[in-house]
């Protein structure tokens, strides 16, 4: 499949490299294009800069994110959550209706510090764009995880959970087959309902940035154990 | 030790049986004495008439919230989290200071229909509690699960986790050697740091509520997965 990911940072990157081993079709979507290959520092979150991953991963284009969405069969939101609804705009809805939009981001504020704020009691990032693009499909799902386990569920010492959550059918099938291409089984995969699903992912992360106090870091997922 | 726990309801009653067949000496605390063994009717929620399950429970006394408080080692606040300010008033600071206070509560607030609100981005029950009450040693756990599950953890097909959070390390080893009383292992219980912890365990709730949907049930928690 085409599949456009927006986001140039660790997400947008890991994401990239995995679907470009699984032979699909990736183009990472950017603001400009120059701007982004002229960075020579590493980011605010020690990411180094693009030029560095593009030279090892030249089966992935970079474009702006109008060129990177055009004609792609999915869509993937991997943007800083608190941008997704300005990117998803540059990109523009001609480009996103009828798609599958699937939305890895949170809607974290660390404007006021630690602990993020986010809008979680009556919103959540994946309602705000459901809501603002009605005929793009959206699907939130990979929120409630560093961007490793993502991609490689395995890493971890056990099987755990991702949630999916959406009001398209299809378009969440579509999604679940993704996620078993990344080796999530479908015993792993919970679905949360329609996309109001998505204030109930959100909120995870408040107790997941929590988390990477106690367990040492981001390489960690919550499994659910039943009776 | 002697035990107080705020809370004639389901969580309140399934800490009491427990505690008591633990030999601990066990007395819930209620506004009016009479007024909840007058109850004859199921409440809103389905539980029982109070006389109806300590008819079974003789070994666990029922007193006013004064009297069960006042001489305890420990408080156990079992209480509606929407009220539990107001009950631990009813209590009185004379009663709680120096006090281990156990908070298992939620504030969930469901006045406008689900999903519940509750003050997860920048406040919590457990700080609300500790602000109200500054020299009771507030530590917030259990509440990241139906009560079932907090009494006997070995009811799930697997091991999970519990959270513990709290400004007060001596509250918080009393309340991990209860935890690990009622079968938690050592390595199961997960230390959210101060009591403004309690914002992330408390946030998870409204993960927790959703999932009553295709967990069919309460009857489920987390358990966290390393690398």
């Amino acid at each position: 499949m085409k599949i456009a990911i927006l986001g140039t940072g660790s997400v947008g990157r890991t994401l990239a490299e995995k679907l470009a081993e699984l032979g699909h079709d990736v183009t990472i979507g950017t603001r400009e294009v120059a701007a982004t290959l002229s960075r020579t520092e590493p980011d605010r979150m020690g990411t180094p800069p693009f030029q560095v991953w593009q030279d090892k991963h030249t089966n992935v284009l970079l474009a702006r994110y109008i060129d990177a969405a055009n004609g792609a069969d999915i869509v993937m939101n991997a943007s800083n959550g608190a941008a997704s609804l300005d990117i998803l705009a540059a990109v523009g809805a001609v480009h996103l209706d009828g798609k599958v939009l699937v939305d890895v981001a949170n809607p974290l504020d660390f404007s006021r510090g630690f602990p993020a704020l986010n809008p979680v009691n009556t919103d959540s990032l994946g309602e705000q764009i459901q809501r603002a693009f009605p005929n793009a499909r959206v699907v939130k799902t990979l929120n409630t995880m560093t961007a490793a386990v993502m991609v490689n569920p395995a890493m971890l010492a056990g099987e755990t959970t991702v949630f999916v959550a959406g009001d398209d059918a299809e378009a969440k099938q579509t999604v679940r087959d993704l996620l078993q291409s990344f080796g999530w089984p479908t015993g792993s995969i919970v679905d949360l309902g329609g996309i109001d699903g998505a204030r109930a992912s959100e909120a995870w992360l408040l107790l997941w940035i929590r988390l990477m106090g106690p367990m040492k870091g981001p390489f960690f997922n919550l499994k659910l154990v039943q009776t």
